[in-house]
């Protein structure tokens, strides 16, 4: 009897097949990140504590999973009285690593720590697993995948366009019809400032972000709770309430920011950007959405979200303008913009809508059935062919009954399927399976090769 | 002032260099892995100690990183008494995950955890970082990557010379001469029989397996003082201190393992994996090696091991067969055979002789010069159908000094430069600027895409 085995709650193992998909997606994202000059780096999965701690707020510390010091690590904590309300101060004690909660915090340390390699504008992105001790639900895991492009050290509104290009292309090879919302941080500030609310820009950035979910009225009583005045209140609600097209908005906007110089700035950056897209369209639609907030406070300017327009679900890609992200750790004054892909939601997307392609479930091109040494040397030969002329294959190990070697082919979505036989081997042919028509043929050997160049 | 950052001992930062050339081996090893049929699977980072625990001997417990648990830890702590004699105690009531230490191991759980969903023979490779709390020096880390490829379900020696042809395949396309070493335990169980020591099968091995290291006279020293008599030194000495070629060393066992059954069983073995090699050969020397032991001990059959023959270092690839690894989780009599690429070592024999080729430095193939708007935007228009066509470049974001661009392009290692002045944009012309040859032309802007499709 084997064992119950398991895997930590909110963790994942992955199969060929969704390896394969997974990497579909990645592989996809990566070639295109490259073609418009951005390079990979990765960080280590431990950073130092001191690097992760106080940089998403209380309860992000909380969700940090900590590592315990190796050797005796219990030295320090001889003198401590074991309670509760000790807990920092005990786990200061005993672990001083942590696993990277995000890929920013960590991208903010290595610019920080190589500032002086760096060429900037650096143009960098990361696709590596992040760790959160989050409650694990339905689409939340505790080791997750994220999937980043930033540049910083340019404060050009080209950088903006061009992320929008590479959303545009990301979702065009993947064949997912997408709406791109944007928006400026500037404006939401402007907006905080003209309903006479300007020190409430956080909590009303925070409010707005929940739109989408809670709806209009929880957001306002929100509002309320954070000591928003009535009047302020009036104020906002046309901002919120009335759906507008893009060119509507910024005549709105226009009226309602003319005293506000952070919000006629916003203005014009997003008009910029607007005369970007103008100049060259992108497949997909691109929309100013003043609802759209980020929760995140570290955003400063554009602000970016992607919304599948076939599926109900969250934003599927998102980012924006910040303009002092490593001053966390004191390099300040360098001004970045970036988006992360969600490669999860990306994959529950594609999968309810069947995109991804027919040769993301294919293993190997071919199997060769086994009838023991004497076929299997004449496999071998074929094999190395094949191989050499870059088609995938593979040889079952050992003599087995048929049925036994075709269900193998099968279970792997082996499309091909050779057998060298007693009768093939005497007249130098072939038997070709096509698994999926179950359709067969007879070919003399010599012009395998050909004829898979051919098929495939 | 910018802060002092760092990452924990032991780990590494990849910069955009070191990663394309990283790549560069993982991705020629995984096409090759593909072209066999063997399948990518992934496993979490994080597995339950009680997978991990007790699978490493009592070191590899202790170089296990461990998870702190998450929320309050310290409930079950509190009637305990802190003190090191404790420590392993009190480690468990506070951690129950830890990092993965290699990846054989979670493989093992991922078979039994998993068994009914796979088709046995199962092929697969895993990529992936592991983690140990190893004192760190220099070429050993404690973050560092693994690269395994198995076949598991499957005790045909046909596997076994299906994994050299992938080593062979492998090291051809990296462009490394190596040697090939084989061995077989059943060889060396049978010399542990024929000199009269069966029981100290184990030490005999853990000792063989130092004599590259260490030399022939320590390791006789290990053995006496492993309790092996001096009659059974004597005979064994032969085995160690004469170099015999590949045909020798088999007349040479056929005679001392005459009369072990294991002995017998292991040259038939070898016997048959050599065959395969004479009737396909490879490129690589392929040698039996009685001093290749290989220390882990969960190998019971063939064992392999890669030397490179240009650069001193120890083995870059080394695996064998086991006949019994699940059984550490209770799913017994499961055969299989495995080989672990050492990406580190590979990388570093790779530098030393300069076989990284030239496009692993390469970031984008052109930037665009930015002179300002109007020149951005013709500059936006060829940039959109070089990328159409497969070619990656750039648009440095913001009107800069040309010095300042240039010298990006340099520290970017971009070997095309496109310069659209003033008079370049009303002649409809551009300038190509050759960064390696310093050569530069002018050439119509619809024929760039042509040129480059020529140029790279």
């Amino acid at each position: 009897m084997a064992v119950q085995v398991s895997i930590p709650k909110g963790t994942r193992d992955f199969n060929p097949t969704e390896m394969s998909k997974r990497n579909y997606i990645f592989d996809n994202i990566k070639q295109i990140f490259k073609k418009y000059g951005y390079q990979a780096i990765e960080t280590p999965a431990m950073e130092n504590l001191s690097t992760l701690l106080g940089k998403y707020g209380d309860e992000g510390d909380k969700l940090l999973f900590k590592i315990l010091n190796s050797g005796n690590y219990l030295g320090k904590l001889e003198k401590t009285e074991i309670s509760e309300d000790k807990i920092s101060e005990i786990t200061n004690l005993i672990s001083e690593k942590g696993l990277r909660y995000d890929l920013t915090v960590p991208f903010a340390r290595y610019i920080v720590q190589h500032r002086n390699e760096i060429s900037f504008p650096f143009k960098r992105f990361q696709i590596q697993p992040v760790w959160r001790a989050d409650k694990p639900q339905k689409g939340r895991y505790r080791e997750f995948f994220q999937c980043d492009v930033d540049v910083i050290g340019s404060n050009s509104l080209y950088n903006e366009f061009e992320l929008m290009q590479i959303i545009d292309d990301v979702f065009d090879v993947l064949d997912l019809n997408i709406t791109i919302k944007i928006n400026n941080r500037k404006i939401l500030a402007g907006i905080a400032e003209a309903i006479g609310e300007t020190d409430k820009f956080a909590p009303i950035t925070v409010a707005i972000d929940k739109i989408d979910k809670a709806g209009i009225e929880k957001v306002i009583e929100e509002l309320k709770q954070n000591g928003l005045t009535d009047s302020a209140i009036e104020k906002l609600k046309p901002v919120l309430e009335i759906k507008r097209n893009t060119q509507e908005s910024i005549v709105f906007l226009e009226q309602m920011l003319e005293n506000s110089q952070v919000g006629i700035q916003g203005i014009a950056e997003i008009k910029t950007v607007f005369e970007y897209i103008n100049k060259f369209p992108v497949k997909s639609a691109v929309e100013l959405d003043l609802s759209l907030a980020r929760g995140l406070n570290y955003y400063t300017g554009a602000i970016f979200e992607v919304k599948s327009n076939d599926v109900e679900i969250g934003s599927i890609c998102g980012g924006g303008r910040y303009d002092d992200l490593t001053a966390i750790f004191g390099l300040k004054d360098i001004s970045g913009v970036g988006i992360s892909f969600g490669a999860d939601r990306i994959y529950d997307v594609m999968s309810q809508l069947d995109k991804f392609p027919e040769e993301t479930n294919i293993s190997s091109d071919v199997l060769f059935i086994n009838f023991g040494k004497t076929e299997e040397e004449k496999c071998i030969e074929i094999a190395n062919h094949l191989r050499k002329n870059g088609i995938s294959c593979e040889i079952f190990p050992q003599k087995a009954k048929m049925d036994k070697q075709f269900k193998y082919a099968n279970n792997k979505n082996i499309p091909y399927v050779i057998v060298i036989g007693e009768d093939e081997l005497k007249n130098d042919t072939a038997t070709i399976k096509n698994m999926k028509a179950g359709t067969q043929s007879n070919i003399e050997q010599t012009l395998i090769v050909d004829e898979f160049k051919k098929l495939l």
